[in-house]
């Protein structure tokens, strides 16, 4: 998607590590117009398929879930990040490592809001290592439910989660991916 | 709003110590259709004001926020909940208690986003006894920057934060308004 391409090479910013910084528009301040032309070209790309339900994991990912969401009309569901190590019966969950932050948050669904007969979109604002996909694949399946497919923002495909990932047969479709980043500053589209 | 009271009484569950239990449609599965019309009633209670900015704090207002964002066309600026006591001189940061949790949240804002020209709407879903309300007031203080009005999706009247932060000059407007929860389930709009 060539605007978001456009707003990376504009206000991305390349941190040590292998971290791209889009915090201008993406996960702290959030453009809202281009949070809905995503959620357009993610209903381009996934509108013929049967999807009920829009799925994220907070927080970064709600804006543009909910905006999925809306452009889909059918409800959103975040998982949250659990504040204590005591499990409910009532939910689903799984430990989802953190590349970002470097520990390991466990996090919950509702058994309320995730159920077998769900066609599930998962959307996000990135997709590196793939931890938080197979957090909610695990959440999906637990549930019994389909993951029909996953719409994120910005893919860093040098990190290889997403092609593990298609290789193990979700169907993965990323608005912006980035095949290389270098220290000094240079971002290549795959 | 009454389509907002409406779907508070279909759906929304009273728990022991003054929860409202709203994860139907608002801040655990989220409702994106709903979350619209309240940006738009938000637009015609604040839109003949001059805003710049739309302020939440993370997780559950960020779904409203961006809609209002969205709708106001400006952009959308969420605290985030601080990971480590070590705050560095890039961000405005405040202590807020949190009612649901009963524990302590730092929250932070990069000094990149918030401005002493930013006008700003406050949107949040919940507002009880008015802890983020003020977080999110010290935040834009810090900055220098004014804060317009503040627009809630449910207001628990009964746990008075709003009336005292009215008193103290803040616009706030709340969408639906409860006066009275009784613990057999009964709920007083205002």
């Amino acid at each position: 998607m060539k605007a978001l391409e456009d707003r990376i090479l504009k206000d991305g910013v390349i941190k040590p590590g292998g971290i791209l910084k889009v915090d201008n528009f993406l996960n702290h301040q959030i453009d809202p117009a281009l949070m809905y032309d995503m959620a357009v070209e993610l209903k381009r790309l996934f509108g013929d398929r049967e999807i009920n339900k829009i799925l994220t994991v907070e927080s970064s990912g709600i804006a543009i879930a909910i905006m999925t969401g809306y452009v889909f009309n059918c409800p959103m569901v975040f998982a949250k990040k659990s504040k204590s190590k005591n499990i409910s019966d009532d939910v689903y969950s799984v430990e989802v490592p953190s590349f970002t932050h470097g520990n390991v948050n466990t996090v919950v669904i509702s058994k309320e809001y995730l159920h077998e007969n769900d066609k599930i979109l998962i959307v996000d604002d990135f997709l590196a290592t793939g931890a938080a996909l197979i957090g909610l694949r695990s959440l999906a399946a637990q549930a019994g439910a389909e993951i029909v497919g996953a719409g994120i923002a910005v893919e860093k495909v040098f990190q290889g989660g997403g092609n593990k990932l298609r290789a193990e047969g979700m169907d993965i479709k990323s608005l912006a991916a980035i095949s290389e980043m270098t220290d000094d500053g240079k971002i290549t589209f795959a």
